[in-house]
């Protein structure tokens, strides 16, 4: 019944107008439509386990093709092609180290990204905050 | 020809094994395949331009449906749509304010999750990187 009452406040409230809401509100400019996508992009390709266990693994440092193949139990084609995925939104890169090639996360913000999405999924989830107006 | 010979290196290099690389590797320990599970999840959430919209207006502070629909030129109906999706995985929270119920991200994570897709889409893609040997 509560959900239900939120839910219809949600719909109907007509107190509810967004000129009583106007706080603070200037830490994130609004993106524009091509970062947006580029953003949903990367988190598409991240939004899959076993890209993500890959991620795990070059969080802890560059790895080749066999490494990673070795440490997944799959086949070189499997993990090439999941790099593939990653290297399209510049999520990972490669780097040649003499005649082997390594893949890495492209940056500290893959990095973070890993940490945080973690992090995160590591959290219990919270009921429905109960506060007071303010 | 160059990404040929490469993309056939890493199939099949012979003096590639795994033992050559192992190096500083502990900054993540490996996760647990439920982290690894809730973390895709949680990124899936996200791969959507238009909930990605609303984790940009919440990073700003939390809003009520009202408003997110009013910026968004979208009715109601479809942003709650979208705030449910994003509750599920526990990305956004409910908060109530007297007769009004906002929506906020759920903890610091999410405005750094933002912030990092985005800036990570802002940048340039990288060519493969040539570096000499370790």
């Amino acid at each position: 019944m509560q959900v239900f009452y939120s839910w219809v406040m949600e719909l109907v409230d007509p107190t509810c107008s967004p000129a009583e809401h106007k706080t603070e509100r200037t830490r994130l400019a609004m993106p524009t439509a091509l970062a947006i996508d580029l953003a949903s992009r990367l988190c598409r390709a991240l939004g899959e386990p076993s890209r993500l266990r890959l991620m795990a693994l070059l969080a802890n440092g560059e790895r080749c093709v066999t490494e990673l193949a070795e440490a997944e139990g799959e086949e070189l084609s499997t993990i090439s092609q999941r790099l593939r995925v990653l290297r399209a939104e510049n999520i990972v890169v490669r780097r040649r180290r003499g005649k082997h090639i390594n893949y890495a996360l492209a940056d500290e913000h893959m990095i973070d990204l890993i940490a945080t999405v973690l992090a995160h999924a590591a959290e219990p989830s919270r009921p429905v905050a109960e506060e007071q107006p303010t």
